[in-house]
């Protein structure tokens, strides 16, 4: 495959198509495209021309691209659409996809475009779905799957399957239910095919089969289908009917989403904003976790004034506040990243308190070989032994208060079932300035003896 | 599902039973889990015990156990199994997880296990695989996969077909190659299954089909999948020869593992330390960042020195330090993971210059905020607006020269092929703590007139 590249050029030859209405030319070289890329073409254009183009292409590939749109460009071109014209790339989706979108929608608009789809029952499974949470294992799954009943036989089975994987796009599994749609197991292609035609389905399904509540998080979902390397996963509503099936490129959609969102936690910024957002989405991502570092450092600068008497005669101490909220940050960083990614993986064992040892022990022993760098540093620097061996002593008090905050905070949170992705990045490191900040006056006062 | 749950009660019951050589009860107990429950389980014991349930069990489930534990319980149990003995497990596992245990092994083993191997193809397609880099396509494919050749029949097609998916556990697709095993495209079943059976496959076979090099990425690979909604790929070598296959499981592995090192590297952390590794493999993989903090934090004291001479009469100056080291330290680190992000992506268009002028107007909107809230602040607090002016002025500049580093550094980095995620985090902060400090004293050493 000549992977495809999204150029410049690319997108101005669209373009400059577009406006010659040079239709022909346009279909012949887009059919060429996997719908995928046209989408990022798609993403490139403005809203006219983007209309242009989805009205101009078969609705079955504009169906698909529409799906892979950036959100915002979709919304605009949707509003450009008529109810029956969206409708026409509903029918054309599977019913996740199709609910996604259609819950993208404004309130109004949703029940005309749902009346307008040809399909019924196609439209019925796709009301199901607006229900569910989007964050829950419904808000996730199909209604697409083939399912047999416990009771027919083989022949029954057989037929039945035909007729359902019409609207499958890809078989996965075969499951078995009972009269009460009840997931009772999974059947086996070969099993199916070498028994006489005659045969119950009672007799020859799988009881095993691995499933998830339609309340499951998708993060939970996404755990156990990688756990077990699965490729569909079916979900059960509360009383254990079958009501949906997850797939496994849905689950890759996730853990993408799951890790981008821990990784702007961490570096402070709220979820779901990307480079090529406007400046004022960015900003407001961004603001509220710098004016929450512009308090900490307000506060740092309050008790850094409390000590002021210290100054003249000791100069230097203030010449290091950098340093020890640097280190504070940093120590509490990757102590609580490493706890954030433990729960995440669910690697954490043990007890909290033998956590928080370990976390304070090894914090110990690099705050000692730090402290000793720094040391010897100002020793050379300032020439007063005393003043540097002070500063050095405060620098281990406050990694290792430093450790504990960032070890403590997240397996605290988590423990109220709070995500504990919010206690990483400024979270962490603004309050690690503050108490940083004022072991380090408190501590060197005490040794120096002030 | 009851979803399985890793106690200390089992783990304790799973000893017991080990310490008493109950061997049916264990047996009959540890059948009732899936393997990758029972290496969950496994990652807990002591060798001795980890060996015993290995030879144990039947090989059939323990191949895959092994292919599921933490990579130094896995060695230390191979190290107590003979050459034989690995190589009946391996017999049992496809050839890329067999050849990603193989290579773990020390050098002077893998040919002694490698010649003990029963099935001799087998042995031949793992000595292929090891010869590719791990991180490489190569390295992540499989042999196991269904081609028929273009000149085949269709009963000749079916007829091989069979004896292949023998060996494949899921068919996804079945390739086609030529008499020179290039790839020529893929078959579609159920065209196969309505032509006559004397049909040459080269008539009926689509030539579109996606595949990579074997010399990709895996972050590529792990791209073109998700991008294409793919469950498999073909992998192609130099020439074009299919050499094997790579599904999803193995890339939800690969996106998994990069987000990890992503994330670790933000909050400064080397890649590869989990909340359960000793002390000592954290502290190797902590304290050369918090090192760099610690020459940053050096640096940034001795440019402190430098403005001695302003202590008496603008002490506030200094108290702001702390505060002025964190806003540099955040804006440059969000700056940094939009970036870093948004390369990972291949979400970042448009030329360099007009996203580090866009970077730099954010930074400037923040900025001003910022400013305006701490000059109130300062005024407030201290009573002078001359140097609360000077303070708030000089934030703004620092915050935009940050927001400029920030986004500057991954993309340098990352032009020069070098991995943009090392520029996130202590890298980032330190170098952002100094320049911070020093444009900070330089511009209210300037506003104030000193």
């Amino acid at each position: 495959m000549t992977p495809f590249k999204l150029t410049d050029q690319l997108v101005a030859d669209i373009q400059s198509l577009i406006a010659h209405q040079e239709d022909g030319q346009l279909r012949t070289m887009l059919k060429e495209f996997h719908y995928a890329d046209v989408a990022e073409i798609v993403n490139e254009l403005d809203t006219e021309e983007a209309t242009y183009l989805i009205k101009l292409l078969d609705s079955e590939k504009t169906s698909d691209i529409l799906t892979e749109l950036d959100e915002d460009v979709r919304e605009e071109i949707l509003n450009n659409l008529s109810p029956k014209e969206i409708a026409g790339e509903i029918g054309e989706l599977d019913t996740d996809d199709a609910a996604d979108i259609i819950g993208e929608l404004p309130k109004e608009i949703i029940k005309e475009v749902i009346s307008e789809i040809e399909d019924k029952d196609h439209a019925k499974d796709i009301v199901d779905l607006l229900r569910y949470d989007e964050d829950s294992a419904g808000g996730l799954m199909a209604k697409e799957l083939v399912k047999v009943n416990e009771n027919w036989t083989v022949t029954k089975c057989v037929r039945q399957m035909r007729i359902q994987a019409e609207n499958v796009t890809r078989v996965h599994s075969i499951y078995v239910v009972d009269d009460e749609e009840k997931l009772k197991g999974r059947l086996s292609l070969k099993d199916l095919l070498t028994v006489s035609t005659e045969t119950h389905i009672s007799e020859i399904y799988i009881p095993k089969v691995d499933y998830v509540n339609v309340n499951e998080k998708p993060e939970e979902v996404a755990k156990i289908m990688s756990k077990y390397d699965l490729e569909a996963i079916p979900v059960v509503d509360e009383i254990n009917r079958l009501v949906g099936r997850i797939t496994i490129d849905d689950i890759v959609d996730v853990i993408r989403e799951e890790a981008d969102k821990d990784y702007q936690m961490a570096a402070g910024i709220s979820q779901d904003v990307e480079a090529d957002d406007s400046i004022w989405e960015l900003t407001r991502a961004r603001l509220p976790w710098l004016i929450l570092g512009l308090f900490g450092g307000g506060a740092a600068a309050m008790i850094m004034g409390g000590f002021e008497e210290m100054f003249s005669k000791y100069t230097v101490l203030f010449l290091f506040t950098p340093l020890i909220a640097a280190m504070a940050g940093n120590v509490g960083v990757q102590s609580s990243a490493i706890i954030v990614q433990g729960l995440a993986n669910d690697d954490i064992k043990g007890s909290v308190g033998s956590r928080l040892i370990k976390e304070m022990l090894l914090a110990l022993l690099n705050g000692i070989i730090l402290a000793a760098l720094l040391l010897l540093f100002t020793w050379v620097w300032k020439g007063s032994f005393n003043t540097a061996l002070a500063i050095s002593v405060s620098l281990i008090a406050v990694i290792v208060v430093a450790g504990f905050i960032g070890t403590f905070t997240p397996l605290f949170l988590h423990k109220r079932g709070i995500d504990p992705a919010i206690a990483t990045g400024p979270f962490i490191t603004t309050s690690n300035d503050i108490f940083g900040i004022l072991i380090y006056f408190w501590i060197a006062k005490l040794i120096l003896g002030i």
